[in-house]
């Protein structure tokens, strides 16, 4: 095959969707010198208006930040980003509770999804080589002829195009992936959470600030369900109620403007006098489902990669999803600086290394709705997090609290830091038996106990 | 609807699948007085010779006999099947040890395929109501409007069905559970071991006689693969070999005859001379993929229903997939004892009630994989078998070992046998601590451990 094969430095790729993924890869493949080609079904984002009302805000932290770097663009982004620094908890009488997410200024950063992608596709498009070609329904991917079967959504027209190596970044409800879903012996799988969200507002004040702490993510956590709320430029926040479709309280039980406003009253007491826009948002904006989706292979032969959501789209919890696809981009990247053009050695090495990061980061975010919609309500959690973060203190060599490890590193593998994650909960657990308040853990035995246990990590 | 929907006795039902569950569930529902038209993508396998070579031979345990006795066919299919009493194992030097299935006569019964679905297909095709079509593939289920597509792949000819309730037994590839995967939220897993299987056989000897002990399953386990073989009634055996498809001993690394031979004749050795036609049954037979299947949920409306493989594939190393798919029938048909014709309440039992011991009968499934090419050639092992054999001889109402809960049981629940089997398996690994061989059982400390044990299990 190698024959066939153009130098390596005017390689021609394919990508199918041209969201965050696909957008900062087609950046990433253009700066390597590739030309490159990327179909996306939708229309031109930045022709139309933002068309919000389905996105859950995003939170870029460590990851996504150095696959931005990667590409020079950091900066750019940090204009229009918001960092928040820790989580405010309201609860059911509207009292306040904090905890912080890290380390003085380590925060995560509220982006608009719509405005990184325009950003994204700018960027791309500026750069030699580049070519988005929007509207393009892929109607089926020909592995093996090489081919993307193409229908163009505004005129009808159908298109065959042949690809040389075509990487799918397009999205949980992936094309390319359907295709590899038929060759022989696929692991797939698909699962939904019995939970749908609803993406709200917080209006700005009238003289256009925020109504809530600006550089924080609110959380409104009340057991079986949750809404949280993450700033905007412009002072509104957008808020989003994740909230089960059936029983109770649901989306099923809330059928009248009347419910829903007496619902809201009652359990976001705090919130709703700031929503005046709730009952348009909450019948107009669609329900979103919440889905799992694992897969293997990644790759087919040497000439299709899956990446993001496309190969492992998970729930929103962590604030991960859009990192995790973003580091894709940074190991793909890095495989090619190390392998050249052995694609073979790239797609194997890639889907080999990401894929334990990408179960285990599914995992993780399943794991934090949990802790999100209850246990942050939880004196015991939030005494039980004071604690961790003075352990973290005292032996920051050996102790990095989760959430740092996933959030606030650059690379640490998500299956690492799971692991990490499981050893320290085991010991949190011998350790606040013997804690019921912050000045608790300067006890001798609490201490000795302590330091016992980071001996064994040493060992 | 309700008012649609014909008197409970001639409820006209659409079965798609006429393999074993499916001329099974034929029998079930013609005995209740309802008509059934069974649709079969094959040919009548009646009219065929019988095409073996990719079907493992089928075990019929407890919940496989009850299932056939709800229909009183359990006498005449018992005259074709062999029972099994225990498991031989055979060492790579042709050493054989024992291990019993159960207690007394209990055994597993080794039945043909194709001869059970035969015998299955011309009981239901005698009862009044019942019409057979075969050579009828399905293009596509109209869920909404109670449609199925199909393709005579005799004539090509294409018809659409009406169905008012269909029941989709058509196996691991269900083509209705394809339907059903595109509704809102489905919930589906398809994963594949990494081993494939063929189908070989043992001769008969010459005067027709069995070259094994008849009675019993054989077992080659050779740690990462091995090869079973169950008796046929004319004296052959049908072997499987369930071996990696890539590595050191693999299908990858066996290509010519020559390799074939000899890696049987090393690891083998006393089966291979058994096996005249090794080379052409080796190359001509396919290679099996073992799957295993779940989703949910199993029922659309009150209109379809998935049953047995279609809704749980399972591998086939604990015997019980087709045991489970005809639980699936006795447990639907006391569900509409129970409900009459409240399709609704009826359906959604089935599959509140079948999901979790689906999902149980599926782990087992491939924990019991591990056991037989692995553990069962282990003497600790088999030490520990005959403990547990002790240990349930002196406390029978409290000790049913794991795979006689599964196998031995008409009814017990899979997930409940799960349960029993892991606690158990926590009390042996405490009790084998202090065993070295079998008279160890009746030293005290063990028979107070013991004691102390059952106990805490009467609690």
């Amino acid at each position: 095959m190698s024959a066939t094969v153009a130098p390596h430095s005017s390689d021609s790729v394919t990508l199918m969707g041209a969201g965050l993924v696909g957008s900062l890869l087609a950046l990433y493949m253009a700066r390597r010198g590739h030309s490159v080609d990327v179909f996306e079904r939708r229309p031109d984002p930045r022709l139309a208006g933002p068309v919000e009302g389905r996105s859950i805000n995003l939170a870029l932290s460590d990851r996504g930040w150095r696959a931005l770097e990667g590409v020079g663009i950091g900066d750019e982004i940090r204009r229009v980003a918001i960092p928040m620094y820790r989580r405010v908890m309201h609860d059911a009488k509207g009292q306040l509770t904090f905890q912080p997410y890290g380390q003085d200024n380590q925060a995560i950063y509220s982006v608009s999804r719509g405005g990184l992608n325009r950003t994204l596709l700018e960027l791309a498009e500026a750069e030699p080589g580049v070519t988005l070609h929007f509207n393009q329904q892929c109607l089926h991917v020909g592995l093996k002829e090489r081919e993307l079967h193409l229908r163009d959504a505004a005129t009808g027209q159908e298109q065959v195009r042949p690809f040389q190596r075509l990487f799918g970044t397009d999205g949980a409800f992936s094309a390319v992936r359907t295709a590899m879903q038929k060759t022989d012996r696929y692991n797939y799988s698909q699962s939904y959470l019995e939970y749908g969200y609803k993406e709200l507002n917080i209006a700005p004040a009238a003289d256009g600030t925020w109504q809530l702490e600006k550089n924080a993510l609110h959380i409104w956590p009340r057991g079986q369900y949750m809404m949280i709320a993450l700033p905007n430029l412009d002072g509104s926040f957008t808020c989003t109620l994740f909230f089960p479709y059936e029983g109770k309280h649901s989306f099923a039980a809330l059928q009248t403007p009347a419910q829903v406003q007496e619902f809201f009253a009652e359990v976001f007491p705090d919130a709703a006098p700031l929503m005046p826009e709730l009952i348009e948002d909450f019948f107009q904006n669609p329900t979103g489902s919440l889905v799992t989706v694992r897969c293997f292979p990644w790759a087919f032969d040497d000439d299709v990669l899956l990446l993001g959501d496309a190969s492992h789209a998970i729930v929103p919890f962590y604030g991960q999803g859009m990192n995790a696809g973003f580091e894709d981009c940074t190991v793909l990247s890095q495989l090619m600086d190390e392998h050249g053009n052995d694609w073979h050695t790239i797609f194997q090495e890639f889907q080999r290394q990401r894929k334990p990061n990408a179960d285990a980061m599914a995992d993780l975010a399943i794991y934090n709705f949990e802790e999100m919609r209850d246990r942050v309500a939880d004196p015991r959690f939030l005494l039980q997090k004071k604690i961790e973060s003075k352990i973290s203190a005292q032996y920051p060599d050996q102790w990095l609290p989760l959430y740092s490890q996933v959030t606030f590193s650059p690379d640490t593998p998500y299956a690492e830091a799971l692991a990490n994650g499981q050893r320290q909960e085991r010991i949190m657990r011998k350790l606040m038996k013997h804690i019921e308040a912050e000045a608790d853990f300067d006890k001798p035995e609490v201490q000795e106990l302590v330091h016992h246990e980071m001996g064994r990590i040493a060992d």
